[in-house]
Parts: C-alpha cells; structure tokens; sequence
C-alpha cells in the first residue's frame, strides 16, 4: 500500500491518533465490546474502543491493562457524560406490564433503583491514571474542568453529535473531532442537544453538513459496512469512519447466540429506535420486548431508570437463550455484517475501499 | 470531459435513458416543478422528472406539450398508484382542531371529501399517448397490464423503494430501474411494503443493500445535495442519484416566498416526518402546523382524506405569504441548497463531484 492510499484529508487524525487505517471500532457497552476486540482492531491499524460507561473505575482499569497487554497500538476509551437522572415515579402501566414479563422469563424486577457506586469523574481518574491515548464520550459534553484536564494530558478527544449544533458545541468545547452519528447508527443515539426532541439525521446529510460547519476532524459513524461506505463516508468530507454492527459479529466479540442469530438474519428494515429497553433512544433488531413494551413508548422512565428496571429481563432472557427480552442493538446495516476475526474484517474493508473508488474513476 | 468521467456502473442506466450525468431531478409534486425546471434539468444533461401525480390528464398533456416546446432530450414524468382510501370518519377531534386553524388563516374546511375525477388508467394514457421516454412511479406498483403496456412501448420504468423488499418486488414487477429512497428524503416516504409500519432506512445502508439485491441500476435518493454526495452515492453502487430538495431552489421551480425563506433558514434537524398535513409520511420544515397538529399523529385520516382535508388551510396560509401552516417539504441535506438556474447546479454538480473523487485519490 502506497503513501497515499488514504486520502489527504485523512491524515491529520491518523496522525493525531497514530493510526494507519480510518477506521474507529465503535465502543458498544453492555457486553459486545472485549479488550481482545479492541486491541485486535488496534493491532490491525484501526482504532479500537473500549466502552466503560457501564463500569466502575476498577473494571476499566482491569479492562484497560487486559488490552495493553494485547496490543502496544493506540486505543480509545468510552465513558457516558452524566445525566440529570429524572427521579419520577415510574407509571403503574410501565411497572404492571415489566412485572408481567418479568413472569414469563424468570426475573425478579429490582425493588428499588439503586444510584451507582461510582461517578463519571471516578471512571474519568481511571482513564486518565492509565494514559489512555484517545478518549471519547457520549450523550453530552464533560464539564469544561475535565475538558482542560484531557487536554494538558494531550489526550486525543472525540465527542459525538448527531446534528450540526452539537458538532459546534463539541468543538467549541475543545473536542480534537467530532463523531457524527447518523440516524443509521445502532445502539444508544448520543443526542443531547434537543431536550425532549431529537434529530434523526442520516449520514449521509449529516457528514457534510459537520464537515462544513467545524474545524475539527469528523469521524462518519451511522449504516458504513463495508468499503463501499468507507469511500462514501470519505467522498462526504469525512477523515476517518466509525463502525459498531460490523464490528459486533467479528470472532473476538462477545456477542450471546441469540443477538447473532438475530444480526444474521436481520434484514435492512429489521431495526426500531425505541426508548423502552433503557430509557434512552436506541437502535435495535424489534423482537416481543418491543411489541409488548411500545405502547408505552411515552411513558417508560429515562434513561438509566428504565435500563435498572428491565436489566434482569433482558438478563434472564440472554440467560435462556431467547432473543425476545433481549436488547438486540443493530444499525440499519446489520444485513451486510459478516463473521470474521477482526484483523480479517480491517484488511476486507481496506480492500474494497480502494476497489470502490478505483470504481468511481478519476472523474476525470 | 473524458468519456469515462462518470463510472462505469452508470454507463447502463445513461445510455437506456440518454441522458449525459448520472443526475435525476426528483418529481416533487403540488407545485414547485414547473415544466422549465424540467427541460432545464434535461437540457443541462441530467434527466427531469415532471410530477403527474395530483393533475388531470388534460394537465398532464398540457405540461408534457411545455416540456417538449423546451427541450428535445429525454425527460420523466412521474405518477402515484392508487391508494386503497380509506374512507373512515374524521375523528371529532382532528376536525375541530383543523376548523380552528381554518379559522385563524381564513380559510374554510372541505364539507365532504369528493373523489379526483379522473383515474391513474386515465393519468397513465397522458403519459402514454405522449409517448414519454420515462415513467417513473410512486406509493406502490402499477398493475401488472400496464408494466406490460410501459415495457411494450420501450418505456424506461423506475419504482421507489424504502427497503430492500420493495427493490426487489419493484424489479420483479419489471422495472427498469430502482430508485431507492432513503429517510433522508424530503416529501412523502414512497413506503408501500409494510401496512401501518414504515422503514425508515438512511441513504448510506439502503443503497448497498438493494444493489446487493436487485439487478436493475439502482439509483440513490435521500439527503443528496452537492458533488460529494454523488460521489458518495456512487461509492455505494448507485448508477445514479436522485436529488429533489437541491432543485427547489432553483430559479425555474415555483416555489412560494414563505417556502424559499424557510429552505434558505433551515438547519439539519428543522424537518419532521410526519402524516398531519397529509395523511401519509412525509418530510418538510417544523412550522406551527406540525406542533398545533403532532398530538394527533395517530389520528389524522389517511391520505388522500387528510391532504384534502388541509388543502384550503394550506392554501390560504401560502396566500398570505405565512409559511407557519403550509407544507414545507424539505429534505435532511436543505441547509445546504443554493439558489441558482439548474443549468448552474448540474454544471456544480458535476465539477464538485471531480473534485470529490480526485480528493479520495487513486486508492492504491
């Protein structure tokens, strides 16, 4: 591979990072996400990303010296800005119909929603004592104090917006790039912007729109799969792009049976954005969870109340190995995912990357 | 410009329809595409498309006669197919909220819902008799008589598809060519596959998927604004794309004062999709209709019933030159439209998109 393989607009965050390829591994929380995963894409000159939104400080310093130990390559790690929890009373319909499933797989509902025992600055302690070379974050912006402690430290940082003013805010808040996740994009959406709203922007109208509106490095994340979506990501202004779904079914990921099958078989229209797994708007493969529970789609607490509340079903069902009370996180290209190792997937996508655009010709 | 400028993939569909860019000009119906804007399209060497869907086959005729008086190259003209209408009541509900808006723009609510007087056979032999070069079609499939009839007669056949489903159904009822609509797309969804649901599939995931799938060129839609969204589109495996909001601004199409003001002001996240001015999904700008009507979403009638419904309020609001309760459609990319002749844009179009493919350099 020459030089210049990658486009020039590449380079700055290639090199800010020390990556050969762009191409970012998404930090999937909740299971999916293992040290071997993340320092497999590393090794194979991607950027993997560790997520520890769910973990306490300990957890992401084990996980931390587990991928060190695999790779000497640059990684990142992932951590969720804080929420203002909303302590409402959960709805009688919401906790009547969660009991009624709770039933049916075997879990007992928690009685009360426990706070964690730990704090976003405590996780942030733990990224920042390992010298973590990259860090990037979800669901808000870190308090402008952290923002500085990052930055001394020479921190890569990388924000996540879905629409064009949340690519301001991250850059105005000193974000190294932007993220931009388009509405494609599986898991959790990283809106915060728009209390109560929120944009569902592709990416396709997404990446330019950032690209033309910061200064930054912007990362295109949302429905790429394949080359071909590496080359359209990049031809839209982008300097690296960021891939969960295709990630998820590499040999090095923990994903339970069920969750695979699911992806397998998924087609393009498989996924819904709903709130009533974890609160929160997120992507996923619909099954009886979200038919049981959309009804009810207003009415579920936010997030993480809602996440506390339906975590022993959707347990209990990955336990049993039954995809119906699961959370089946996809991105709308989960049809087009493919079972590899990760350094197989990494050395496809480089492939068909240069053959899509050898397609497209020298337009000229 | 070299002979192979565009890629080979859209060599296909250029030569079945003739026209010299990979470039079509969506139909957007009720309105702003005028026969010139049309012929402009066409004679810059992209291919228009003329909305047929609302007009009478006396209307039809008369705008394909205006077409032709201005260009000699090949153009589209575009139908709905029928709706299975259905003709429930108007709840209570949406009609006292709709007398009020009528009130406060002065415009006076239909007191029954009369059916067009003329049929999709009826609007399909303007086409015929005229012997258009192109057909495209929206909202489902014609009857399997006249696919047979569009294919005796050498007509080039392009169906909207939303998913991977109705690509593939649209090939086998024979199109010529799929025209994949992502969720981007402003105006009304072509959904036709899944009653009462509707995939909302991005640009970026949809495209690959059907050309994976179908035979046909596929030709991408959805948040295309500028030569890297071509390039982008292309990179996915489009033969062509499809562009509609880029083309509102343009000087030929009539579009009213209120509408432009809105387009020129918008952002990435100023559209909605949704049924209440119509009663079928569709994208435009968020003004005071959509928030004084959004509570009843589910309960707005379903197309053609609400669309006449709202007529006259939409009507007198663009007579008073107030855009807060006329439809705004607009697409997820309308922050970046320019005001320009159509001439100007496909000549942009074109050297923007050398400019993006040269910038992702030769891949190797």
């Amino acid at each position: 591979m020459s030089s210049d393989f990658w486009p020039a607009q590449t380079k700055k965050l290639r090199d800010m990072i020390g990556m050969e390829h762009p191409i970012i591994q998404a930090p999937m929380a909740g299971g999916p996400t293992t040290p071997e995963l993340v320092a497999a894409v590393s090794n194979a000159g991607g950027l993997g990303s560790y997520p520890g939104g769910y973990l306490s400080p300990d957890e992401i310093d084990s996980a931390i010296r587990k991928i060190r130990a695999l790779t000497d390559k640059p990684f990142a790690v992932n951590l969720f800005t804080p929420e203002k929890t909303l302590r409402r009373k959960t709805p009688a319909k919401v906790m009547k119909k969660l009991g009624e499933i709770a039933g049916e797989v075997g879990a007992e509902l928690p009685r009360e929603i426990a706070a964690e025992g730990f704090s976003f600055e405590e996780q942030l302690g733990a990224v920042l004592d390992n010298n973590v070379p990259v860090f990037s974050f979800t669901f808000g912006i870190p308090k402008s104090k952290h923002m500085k402690e990052l930055r001394r430290r020479k921190v890569t940082v990388i924000g996540t917006a879905t629409c064009v003013a949340e690519g301001v805010m991250l850059e105005e808040a000193g974000c190294s790039a932007v993220a931009a996740q388009g509405s494609e994009a599986g898991g959790h959406r990283g809106s915060f912007a728009h209390a109560g709203e929120f944009p569902l922007v592709g990416s396709m109208p997404l990446t330019p729109q950032i690209v033309d509106k910061v200064s930054v490095p912007v990362i295109c994340s949302g429905g790429i799969m394949d080359g071909r979506g590496i080359a359209a990501a990049l031809a839209l202004g982008a300097s690296a792009v960021q891939m969960g779904t295709a990630f998820l079914t590499c040999e090095e990921a923990a994903v339970p049976a069920p969750w695979l099958d699911a992806l397998r078989n998924s087609l393009d229209s498989s996924t819904v954005l709903t709130r009533v797994y974890t609160g929160k708007y997120a992507r996923g493969i619909r099954n009886r969870f979200y038919d049981e529970m959309s009804g009810l789609e207003g009415k579920v607490p936010a997030y993480p109340v809602q996440n506390y509340l339906t975590r022993p079903i959707r347990n209990a069902s990955r336990a049993k190995g039954n995809p119906e009370f699961m959370s089946l996180w996809a991105g709308q290209g989960s049809a087009m995912s493919r079972r590899c190792t990760a350094a197989e997937l990494v050395t496809m996508l480089v492939s068909e990357y240069g053959e899509a655009v050898a397609r497209l010709g020298g337009g000229a």
